[in-house]
């Protein structure tokens, strides 16, 4: 980080002792860092409920890979949401089950609702949704 | 707030751009104030997982007040774990309907099984958990 | 409850063993009160997200009495705010801390933007919205 | 689904008629569908809180790649966590960003401990993530 600002915060000292044993748990490199990724965090949720501009994030879906053709039916809605998809990628469990993530890219909106047909896949167990912003 | 630590923190000015949005969307006094809300909320979030200490928080609940005697059920409940209860008050919301809130304090773990038993209790239809901290 | 529906459902026996196990374990009465109250908690996160209707539910809010006139400026926010508010009720945590919880009932938007506004005034340490609806 | 147990459900009318909207929306096949996924989400958080048992999952990181040699810092990372890591994948959001998922498999402590860690590196922006089951 080339170019930064520095702002002072004032913080009761027993807030701040927790804090700090957060920071140290966690391995944080300072409090700079631990602020400013409390700060994203809250951005993140807040880009994805009102529902405006761009996010990204990921779908990880768990399924049965030898039950009611749900590769194929995976693939199909991957093909009709394709505007909304980066990548997938796909690791095998065990003898049944298939772990796939989907790398998304779209409106918050448009990603739940793909989010929400993959889950309503028959065969698909769980589909999960990571909700991240490019900044 | 009588005792403070001042602390800085070094932020990317789109990001601190950003923060200063939501900072006057949600009409926070100052930087400080929303930043010490970051933290107490990543806290209460940690307090409650771990299962550590003694914690407050609120369950509301909403139940149909002529069905299966749940007023009776509720008070039972209450009766019974009143370690954990501070206090409870109702509202109606309808000719049917009642909204309950139940303040709790004690081990995040008791809190959670006593909202699940009162979720659990035929009549309700919401019981819902609101995660405190003391500090 | 005098008029229900039955509905049959498929389910694969490793499922329905640890469904089974849950139910005992929170002292469910019987299944279909347990998937009853899974259907709920689902259209309560569909209400709340899409933002329609009225819903109610609860903010619980944690403070330092003796603060910045908290006690003032949270009896201001919720007189602002009546037509969202059913009632409130205090309870004294210790010699400095107290936990409120305010009743309210209507637009999940205007809902969320109260929560916010009590969680950025000054002396409030927690604001935790309890999300339910009426059904 | 070769081998699969029925059960009797009863519900109110209204709450049907409400979850039948929802089954339609999300494009279900059918209520048997969408009551085990109900059950399954349940399963999930279940699990994961409680922390007992092998879950899966992932790992959803957003970073600049050129910002302290993140890179690097991950890939030490997942070395050092290499039995709880089936794999990663990346993709380029932009000329400065980076989307990657690592999938995971391993206790629920010790893959929120590691997700903490990849989230406290310098750089990274933010890390999501998903909690599934093999189930």
């Amino acid at each position: 980080m080339d170019n930064v600002t520095r702002i002072g915060i004032s913080i009761e000292p027993e807030l701040l002792e927790k804090f700090d044993q957060m920071i140290e748990q966690r391995q944080y490199t300072n409090r700079s860092e631990a602020v400013r990724d409390l700060i994203r965090k809250n951005l993140v949720t807040d880009e994805w409920e009102k529902g405006i501009g761009t996010v990204v994030g990921s779908v990880t879906v768990v399924y049965d890979y030898d039950q009611h053709n749900v590769v194929d039916k995976l693939a199909e809605l991957q093909h009709k949401n394709h505007s909304l998809i980066h990548s997938a990628s796909q690791v095998r469990l065990d003898e049944h089950t298939c772990l796939e993530v989907i790398i998304v890219q779209g409106s918050p909106f448009e990603i739940k609702d793909f989010t929400d047909k993959v889950q309503a896949t028959k065969g698909v167990n769980h589909a999960e949704l990571a909700r991240c912003t490019m900044k």
